[in-house]
């Protein structure tokens, strides 16, 4: 089997990386002091095994309690925990095509097939989606919303519905959600205590910045965090600094939501010239575009030329994606060169 | 199942801390700078995905190469790693009795049931160690050396006929190696090549006094690394700051050997005084003693009483250390405090 394959990490600093859904703005200023104010000597002990104050400060900023909180080594850590605890090798998870490229993976390091649900022609979600994976008896089904990497954002009815036909557990991934436009309405937190089969990921890696930190944290009823947290997490899985940073960041979450609005305004901005120049796109909720080049253009050859001009992109050579691009959103000086980069090699 | 339990961790930071083996000293002033020098924008960013630069210093360190080291969330996600990548559940997991709690923890968890074999009575392997794993077709035997949680040292030839003898993989886990006398001579490392079924467990935890940190490794052939490496490993298991603090502390070994000789040498005087008071004990090669108190004396009540009095030792309630207690190897003042406190308890 083949290992996750992530977006390209060039050590070079002058290039512009669009390619892996990173914020361009750095973590606020209050992280950095609280990376200042760190001991060091106090490394020599263990860390708090579960991150209490982590916990409660999410658990504070959500209104839920610490124990609806698990806090784990970015989302990833999560979606592992969800397999070994609740699925057993051999049971099938319940993915959608196109999705997040972890999922698949996952689950065959942990011996589970996927049942694989194509999404329709506008990525939205089949209506016989929760049938189809009661009918496979599935016990865990993971919908990353919104979505990757097309950006479409399902409305909380659509999930709440998913999740009540569901017989088993419902993930939802929303890596993506702090860049979601808040006049969508989109929150699932207030159902959590509706729904006994409902979890949700947040990472800080994105909203944050703080994607080389490894924190994320689920939120869910009590009687699914309890076993992850007092059993199959690793004992000390996050470290003592990252949990401190963790807290600086949720508390000057102010500044964060700053850049949220700022790439907002770029997704909107870059979505509107990008159509300007014939390519084609749906509406995304999240901190890049799913774009599909106009009809002259090749998809795998732009993205060579752009990574030629020092712009890494993500280009998907799968099936249902092999003549798109996927572009993060940079800040706008970034932008703008990735537009006249795009310039010189449409037709004139 | 219970979880894994580890020694009380009080928040309380006037309390003598004997119970969960960490270094009584700080890490090198040279971590400090590193965490003082890291540049908190670089986290908007992924982090190096295999800490290539950490694993490059210790290969570096050991005369091996990169593709021989994995590193890993502390010694416990190796542990881990070892058992989800080439143990199928229901397979046994051979561990000895005693040994480190967590091995038959992480065992349930995975669904793997242990045959146990118990060390004899001077907590020595005993010989038919290796021909019982073969008989009971266990994949992965867990050895930790020196020992847990009594501290004897098992010399390389011993280990090496072990390794050499069992059909399946011997994980040995080295968390204490650096508290072993240089005149014992016990170095495994120039034998990983010979030995295709063996890898070495190593980790920072207290040996560079980091165990807020999180950080071990492996050491094994590349055929045994690889598949950790790239497949089952959480995709970005390692932050940056964890990774450019290893590389720190890595660089600055000679200031961590310093702790170790101070270590040894409270090791060998607590030793001593602990003799002197009629306390039972053997020589340890870790940074704990376990020792039985005098006759008069129960294990759990002077356990309690030493809380009482703000001094943590471990006292283990299971069948074969019912009366024993395991003491930390503290600071000289510790110790003296500790020793001081137990003068208390002893009949005049």
């Amino acid at each position: 089997m083949a290992g996750y394959s992530s977006g390209e990490q060039p050590d070079a600093q002058d290039v512009i990386k669009l390619n892996t859904n990173e914020n361009p703005y750095p973590a606020a200023p209050g992280v950095a002091e609280a990376l200042a104010g760190f001991d060091v000597s106090s490394l020599r002990r263990y860390p708090p095994a579960t991150a209490l104050d982590f916990r409660n400060i999410i658990a504070n900023t959500h209104g839920t309690v610490a124990e609806q909180i698990i806090a784990t080594r970015g989302g990833d850590e999560l979606l592992r925990l969800v397999i070994t605890t609740f699925v057993e090798p051999g049971q099938p998870i319940t993915i959608t095509d196109p999705t997040y490229s972890l999922y698949p993976v996952l689950s065959q390091i942990h011996d589970c097939p996927n049942l694989i649900v194509p999404l329709l022609d506008d990525w939205s979600l089949p209506a016989d989606f929760a049938s189809k994976a009661n009918a496979a008896q599935s016990p865990l089904t993971f919908l990353v919303n919104p979505g990757a990497p097309h950006g479409k954002l399902l409305p909380v009815s659509t999930v709440l519905e998913v999740a009540e036909e569901l017989n088993g557990l419902l993930l939802v991934d929303e890596a993506y959600v702090d860049f979601v436009d808040p006049d969508k309405g989109y929150d699932l937190l207030p159902h959590i205590n509706d729904y006994p089969n409902l979890i949700l990921l947040r990472t800080l890696s994105k909203g944050y910045s703080l994607a080389g930190l490894r924190l994320g944290y689920g939120i869910a009823q009590q009687d699914l965090i309890t076993p992850m947290l007092n059993k199959t997490r690793d004992s000390y899985n996050l470290d003592a600094i990252t949990q401190k940073l963790g807290v600086a960041a949720i508390e000057h979450r102010d500044y964060a939501a700053e850049t949220w609005i700022k790439v907002r305004a770029e997704r909107k901005r870059l979505a509107l010239e990008l159509t300007a120049r014939n390519f084609e796109l749906i509406p995304s909720q999240t901190n890049f575009l799913l774009v599909t080049p106009p009809a002259d253009l090749a998809a795998a050859d732009l993205y060579q030329a752009l990574k030629q001009n020092g712009i890494l992109v993500r280009y998907f050579d799968l099936p249902r994606l092999t003549n798109k691009l996927r572009i993060s959103i940079g800040t706008p000086d970034e932008n703008n060169q990735l537009l006249r980069q795009l310039d010189k090699q449409l037709p004139k």
